[in-house]
């Protein structure tokens, strides 16, 4: 058995988010990135395939850079373009942008060391129809500067358990986040871009959903600090909609990466 | 009677075209923009609303900035912020951006003086999931220089015959260019932008998919001088695709821009 790294671009808007999907789901439901992927490398490996991800994004949520392993039977069946030969087998949707022979210990998961988050908001007093499915859309012009201001509150090691929706059953909520910060990418489109260890259930949408309540009602940018320390989600905002946000990189340890052999 | 000028902008991924169809059109296909907008502004007023728009789109062809008219039978119906009133009657995929009261001789096709249409392709070795709406993907590295030598020989006055497309009655093709250009617009993403008096049918694509055959078979960049002098659309390439091309922006009279009043 041999194992493959891949990097992945998905737009969400077509799926139902990461998660493979029981086998009682109604036919008209979405399928899944997971199912999705796993059926195209069955089918050009001619072999069972299962895949694990480096986390699992909801409906709707885009990704850039996504990494994800599987484990082949054998090295002889890898085609000599990887990338080029799934093309094929996958929608317009889902493009695996780089392969790698990984060493056996590499898990998408449990090796990762950091992942990066987009968030992206339409600040216009119209729509916008070309950037509707990747931006939400917020029509009163934003304040940076206020939004900055709460960020400082939130980078370090922190209890996130506020910015963790229902439904989960992780019980340790600390989590460090090395870098964040709100800027105007481009004329009317806003972005928040965040690093950190682990990211709870959600809590990129929570905290952007927070920060953007706090600042449209011009509240005090340091009540994000009493939110976090209250340790209670009710205390936070509400989850701001998944097509907004981009799982944009997934770091992992320089060691691992160079024994990842391109394929 | 007055004359409403809107600027509308459109992700023509979900739309047939422009053109209203008929009414023998199966009812899976597609709408077209035209019908669609027809039918939310008829609603929003309560009477008949038939609109012109300043030139057809194809299918999958997508609009930042199209221009269109409509006559309204009192402007004491007119909501107070119209961009916003007709939001609820429209798809995510179609915004008006801007509205205003025209002067009663504004037309959007006859009074407009010039086009700027863009055409993005993705240029790298593997597609885009993000933007496979929004581009046309070419695999192999495109030299810029060479398409932007050829398009020297595109730009002043000349008949553009061998760049229509069949199945129009127009027969006068001379068009004049004023100025057109590739360039590299982010990491491999490529622009082509033309702006001239008039464009006859998918002549931007025609240009588009001959400057990228000859540029691809390392032709001699002047070849393209010699496909126009031929006045014949088999001497010229294949049509790129709808979706990577976009209607930008169209231009009017300065002194028809100032009577417009924005409502």
């Amino acid at each position: 058995m041999i194992r493959i790294r891949l990097t992945l671009s998905y737009d969400g808007t077509d799926f139902c988010g990461w998660q493979k999907q029981g086998p009682n789901v109604a036919p008209e439901h979405k399928p899944s990135v997971q199912q999705t992927l796993e059926e195209a490398l069955s089918k050009l490996f001619n072999e069972p395939i299962s895949v694990n991800g480096s986390g699992r994004t909801d409906a709707g949520v885009h990704a850039v850079g996504q990494v994800c392993d599987f484990s082949l039977s054998r090295e002889n069946k890898l085609p000599k373009d990887f990338c080029w030969a799934i093309r094929s087998f996958l929608p317009s949707s889902m493009v695996v942008k780089k392969a790698f022979v990984a060493p056996e210990e590499f898990h998408s998961l449990h090796s990762a060391t950091h992942k990066t988050y987009c968030y992206w908001i339409w600040n216009r007093p119209t729509p916008t129809a070309l950037l509707s499915r990747y931006s939400h859309w917020i029509r009163h012009p934003l304040d940076l500067e206020h939004l900055n201001r709460q960020t400082q509150f939130l980078i370090g090691e922190h209890d996130f358990k506020s910015f963790q929706s229902a439904g989960t059953p992780i019980t340790d909520t600390v989590r460090t986040i090395q870098s964040a910060g709100w800027q105007l990418k481009k004329n009317g489109l806003v972005q928040f871009r965040v690093t950190g260890d682990g990211f709870l259930k959600q809590m990129v949408r929570n905290i952007v959903g927070t920060q953007l309540d706090l600042a449209m009602k011009s509240q005090d940018p340091e009540i994000i600090e009493n939110i976090v320390n209250f340790k209670d989600r009710r205390k936070a905002g509400p989850t701001a909609p998944g097509q907004g946000l981009f799982l944009w990189r997934v770091y992992y340890p320089q060691a691992l990466d160079n024994k990842c052999r391109r394929i």
